[in-house]
């Protein structure tokens, strides 16, 4: 058995089919983002990066940067073990606490990503509630699909966003038996945002528990920065909020906030939470600082909530096409895995703009895109230069235009 | 259906069979390791850790903490996004190359935890070799139990660390499927150690691929601090090495080193690691640092193996019985998980010492036990006040004690 020659062959096929993915290499400056240097090819360029998850820029805020500082200074590099085995820290703790206060719940529990915030809680949940079905919406992160699949639960998915196709299902499951239906708040890829009143109002009628990832909005939405619900007044309506620490709140980590019984049941129960190093006690403090200053400040928000509407207006002015939706994303439609790549490769070498481009799996074929993410670090300047870059190739690649606000 | 009374329920349980953990808040002091804080109790009180991973005492070396503070004020606090898309930096490819030079191996994959490198990795392979039968050793970590359930792969247990099992094992596998032998280098609750040759002949000989968690041996063993496989000269029999970040090298993180067709192949298939924000770069850099200081440093790894030998002989002098081994680990076995938690909250509470019970289901019930972690920063005092209190509950608990070196 040659092992090398069959993943060699699977990377082969990957690459006939345009979606070999190769990693930019970037250095960013702290205080000069979204300027980077981007490494590993003929020599150091510099860049100006449009797709990050960094939203906010709060990456290299000072007081996130100086909590972080001031961390390593008072405890170390890292944890030192588990939460339950030495590396439960006085950070950890604060941390929690801030953020059951953030989302109005008793109680919250840090993992060390978003990705196994999800699938440890899912997967908890779904295999030890006995008999439990999860409803889970069509467009779901991989790692809600991951952690409802290693549940072993029985999964029903419902058409995305589609409250008819979600009621329909939920009508269907036997009375009784134990159900989570699962969704996010503001969709990654098309930027699209659930109608989390209607999907609460379906699950309280029929005894569902809700699982609400808002990942891309936490930091970015309501009034203290706790996410869509928030701002929707419907916090309370949502049994569970799992949310990062790596996007607006600028540095790593995922959470729950829930109440103190599910938290502590998901404490006592999730290997993913269970046996793994707790996060180093600087990257706790600097979430800790991100997330206490986006309580306050709203100018955050509205710079990049007017960053956005910016770019969405100039892009109509041109023609170029891009999806429409209420949040912060701005998918840049191209339709094609080739082109895609073809323009984010000529972005990157003649313009110096990097956006990562998005193909086949993370969206469906046909739909490849320029996922472009303003925020309010980006300048008048680097704007002109983003509208202008992307009109020429538009022209050059004989890319179909769209008049103003058809898509 | 009331949810929580469910989880309330499902945690009376397990607060009736002994096995509800609480947590001790710390807080560690950067200069003062082993030393720490408690917090969350009657006041705070000043501990002596016992049972740390941070086994060399890196998370507090200048070298560490230097890098680290550099990377903050360099890049910013995080990644601002997955290795894809934006996440990829030039401190994440230093730490790659590192690594597999480390291992002596072409090259390497960081993950966000040793739990993550382990899931994803082998539910990668297991998933993705059409197939394939994983022969996992009885005593693996959860990590990698979850990541060869996740697969979905065929799976057999054989006896652990039992030669003629994984043998006659492998024996029955048709002729012609890919198969993994999945085992650890050193094994955390026994600290035993693998028979790595001979298990490597084994695979050799009927065609499988060796995948070796050395989570609790990297850092701390071989004249580089490669592991138990660099110390026996057997790194370039094993096809896969695992390892952490976050135990003696000080951080948080996890990796492969391997193949450049395997390191890529998992690179570019597995959902655990593309789907989630890349390490920000201050911890790749803390743990670059310490790698490149272990590597040419074997003073932590004498100093740590010094305390261990004297600890195990002082432990026999006054026949406190713990489990022999050939590793750094000192489980001393109490066999009652009561007794366990009750000796370890007198440790706490009255003499400042703190180790974690350890019980099911973390370890098989009616071998509870204190699982003491000595390092180089642990002192003669500190060695002194930890036999004398040991000694004493011993005593007042009437714990039974062994003839010298009986176990």
């Amino acid at each position: 058995m040659n092992y090398d020659a069959a993943f060699t062959a699977a990377l082969d096929d990957l690459r006939d089919e345009g979606n070999y993915r190769t990693f930019a290499e970037l250095e960013r400056h702290r205080g000069a983002f979204p300027r980077a240097t981007r490494h590993g090819h003929d020599g150091a360029d510099e860049v100006t990066v449009w797709c990050s998850n960094d939203y906010l820029g709060m990456g290299q805020h000072p007081e996130v940067l100086s909590a972080m500082h001031a961390a390593i200074d008072g405890a170390g590099a890292g944890a030192g073990g588990t939460r339950n085995i030495s590396g439960n820290t006085r950070y950890h703790a604060e941390l929690e606490a801030e953020l059951a206060d953030l989302h109005g719940k008793p109680a919250a529990l840090v993992f060390t990503s978003g990705y196994v915030a999800n699938w440890a809680t899912l997967g908890t949940l779904a295999a030890r509630l006995p008999g439990c079905i999860v409803l889970s919406d069509a467009k779901n992160h991989a790692s809600m699909i991951e952690g409802i699949r290693h549940s072993g639960a029985e999964k029903r998915i419902w058409a995305h966003n589609e409250l008819a196709d979600l009621e329909a299902q939920l009508a269907a499951v036997p009375h009784g038996r134990p159900k989570i239906v699962a969704f996010e708040s503001v969709y990654s890829m098309d930027g699209d945002i659930a109608p989390i009143a209607e999907i609460c109002d379906l699950a309280e009628r029929y005894g569902a528990l809700t699982y609400l990832d808002e990942v891309h909005a936490v930091g970015l939405y309501g009034p203290r920065g706790a996410g869509i619900a928030e701002a929707r007044g419907l916090m309370h309506r949502v049994d569970v909020i799992e949310g990062t620490l790596g996007k607006a709140f600028g540095v790593m980590g995922g959470y729950i906030a829930a109440s103190a019984p599910l938290v502590d049941f998901v404490r006592s129960f999730a290997s993913g939470f269970i046996f793994t190093t707790a996060l180093p006690p600087s990257v706790a403090a600097g979430a800790l600082a991100a997330i206490r200053h986006l309580k306050t400040s709203a100018a955050e928000r509205a710079g990049q909530q007017a960053r956005v509407a910016e770019l969405r207006s100039r892009l109509d002015a041109i023609g170029v096409p891009h999806l429409k939706n209420c949040s912060h994303i701005v998918p840049v439609m191209v339709g094609d895995p080739v082109k895609c790549r073809y323009i984010s490769d000529l972005l990157l070498d003649e313009f110096g703009i990097y956006i990562q481009p998005i193909n086949y799996p993370t969206v469906p074929r046909g739909t490849e895109r320029l996922r472009i993410t303003p925020s309010p670090v980006h300048t008048d300047a680097d704007m002109d230069r983003l509208v202008a870059a992307l009109g020429e190739l538009w022209a050059r690649c004989q890319l179909a235009r769209r008049p103003m606000a058809a898509q």
